[in-house]
């Protein structure tokens, strides 16, 4: 991203934070915005925030100016927020507060890593401080597993998340063919299914697993699935399917929701389906009574999605630096607020580019799959989706198989 | 392992197959078992038999001895049991038609990778051959998770899934540091403990979690649990606990069973809880339910733990190999039947040995976590654990973290 315009200097201390969701890579974006801010002059001492706006609230900084590189850069390839984390959606009165606390560090760089909801608490604070006519760089700096912030063609996080979910796949189908059965695993991402569907990059044989993909982009359907599995199951004698937590029916009401409800009726009130295993064990449950098939499993992967150490996709890591340099950069240069959106640059080999977008262009509503990435009949991925997906996920684990050589009966 | 008798040699082929749940390793063993036999003369074919003992029934083989070793080496770094798995344990008829087939193809020299109940049936099928007076060399080659085989000081598959285990927990304790909370993880080994103890290998700082480890080798009580939960939660603001999937009641009832139990006793017969997700929930629910704290989430790690690609320990891998060349050398030139045991080389240097021990020595009955691994409290595992399990292991992701240099407040 070349400097395309100068804007005049300001000079004061700058504060950065973590919110939302951990990423393996969301120190990435952090370690690079530090770095970058000791370049600049007109920053003098570089702050962090504990735990997002809940510390600046309560004054909780620390500073991260004093921390030596080679420290800084062992917590870039850690998992999960550095400085912790927090899920807060300011008030407007804790807005006019975190305003005075700024104000009362002379901040005048404000960076805030996170999703949609952090780019919103980013955009109210950037405009109470216009309000007050503060001189100030708010920025905001995007990370999320669900990949679904609009102006970007993918997030920091999501390419490691997917790189875990597509490996966890690779075993999962290998244990699948090795004791048949239907196997059915449940991934993040409620709104989004980009993260299911980056399952269907474990496939390296015709009949690998996931043979089935169900995303909450598409209506879900019982009846539906069901005879999806006994079709796979009947072709290959065994199904691995990738399920996304927030499938939901024709009515947008999510399956785990539905399915609880409808046993909350009993007025014993001892049914207690919401926790995590739930949805996997529903479906599997479903099938054990509609089908003959026996052996049936579920799993959910959980957190380990979005904080598994050692794993992550190199695009991701150096992008979810990249992100970083550039938010302090931009803002030290050229623009007082934005997000820095990550662009596909056209072309075969795969390229981004860093593009400074309005705050308001990125929080609030999300993204989700296009049309163009689900098959016809709503239950796979295309292969514009692992076109798209392969480069941002990187090296997969190579998986061998014997050439089972037949030997002739006698 | 020396070469301490010789034994007359057996001419005539080889049959070698996979039994039990998958490892990540388990392709070491069958990889070095097939090398090692092509070095030896005596050995004329060798053949692996898919799905275990259901493929000797079947007939259905494959060369192993025409497959490359390009692709042998590609197969062994590929986890789960690459000619397939069975969980069946042969009938007396299943045997004597095992052993009709055995002869139908002069297979003089028999492998069975497994645990005890693979030992055991390779032992039923070595007293077939040995009541008919059938030329036969017949091995068990050891593999389980658990680490439950009696004569070996660990086994291979479970470095590899500690390793898993361990780095999920480093992890999941930097998320749950990030957004503070209790976190209840849900770890494999109905019986042994040792797989649910190896997330203690996660702890680099003191107040890592995880802080809580609940083995099913000490009797498990929800009011204790309970207890335990709180007063860590008041030290630190968050708690992560590992649970063994196999805790019982002081009764030895799996507390899965005993909850679900009390629940079936509604005559409504629509509760569901013996899923895979169903204990992780169970005591989420019950720390939910009596306790003050709000965030309380549990995942259970699943098949993830033994089939994860591209992940495991440089010793595990390397032991899982020598066990399956150490069993043909022996084969042909040692003893007519056995299982190839770990042991540990005294000493402070981490060093293993191979010692031949009769099938009947693993087979059946397993071993547990002994009384001097776990802590006094029943909730944790002790230093001697973790000197025991930190080589087997071996090297885990390295974790960052900030200094936290305080800022002092206005």
């Amino acid at each position: 991203m070349a400097a395309k315009k100068k804007q005049k200097p300001i000079v004061g201390n700058m504060l950065i934070a973590q919110s939302g969701g951990p990423t393996v890579v969301i120190n990435q974006s952090l370690v690079g915005a530090v770095l970058e801010a000791k370049k600049h002059g007109e920053i003098k001492q570089v702050y962090g925030a504990l735990h997002g706006i809940q510390g600046i609230l309560n004054e909780e900084f620390v500073n991260l100016g004093r921390e030596s590189k080679a420290n800084l850069e062992k917590v870039a390839v850690t998992p999960s927020s550095a400085l912790g984390s927090v899920r807060k959606k300011p008030t407007s009165e804790d807005c006019a507060e975190i305003f005075k606390v700024l104000q009362k560090y002379d901040i005048r760089y404000f960076f805030y890593i996170g999703g949609n909801d952090s780019a919103e608490t980013t955009h109210i604070i950037n405009e109470e401080a216009k309000k007050n006519k503060y001189e100030f760089r708010c920025f905001h700096i995007c990370k999320t597993i669900d990949n679904d912030l609009r102006e970007n063609d993918h997030t920091p996080g999501f390419g490691s998340s997917a790189k875990f979910v597509a490996s966890a796949f690779m075993g999962d189908n290998l244990d699948n063919r090795a004791l048949a059965g239907v196997k059915i695993n449940i991934i993040m991402g409620r709104h989004a299914g980009f993260l299911t569907a980056a399952s269907a990059l474990a496939r390296v044989y015709p009949d690998d697993g996931p043979h089935l993909i169900y995303l909450p982009e598409v209506a879900f359907s019982i009846p539906k699935f069901i005879k999806d599995v006994k079709a796979v199951h009947a072709k290959y004698g065994r199904c691995v399917v990738a399920v996304s937590e927030g499938i939901s029916d024709s009515k947008g009401t999510a399956i785990i929701a539905k399915m609880s409800a409808s046993k909350e009726v009993d007025s014993h009130g001892n049914v207690q389906l919401s926790g995590t295993g739930a949805l996997g064990d529903i479906l599997a449950n479903e099938i054990k009574a509609k089908t003959k098939i026996t052996r049936v499993r579920a799993d959910t992967f959980g957190y380990l999605q979005r904080s598994f150490p050692g794993l992550w996709s190199e695009a991701d890591a150096k992008e979810a630096r990249a992100v970083g340099t550039q938010a302090v950069r931009c803002a030290v240069k050229e623009f007082s607020s934005g997000s820095i959106a990550i662009r596909r640059a056209p072309g075969k080999a795969y390229k981004v580019t860093y593009k400074r977008v309005p705050l308001k262009n990125v929080s609030k509503d999300t993204q989700h799959m296009p049309a163009k990435f689900i098959n016809k009949d709503g239950n796979d991925v295309t292969q514009a989706f692992i076109d798209y997906a392969r480069p941002i996920v990187g090296k997969l684990p190579e998986i061998g198989r014997l050439k089972n050589i037949e030997v002739k009966k006698k």
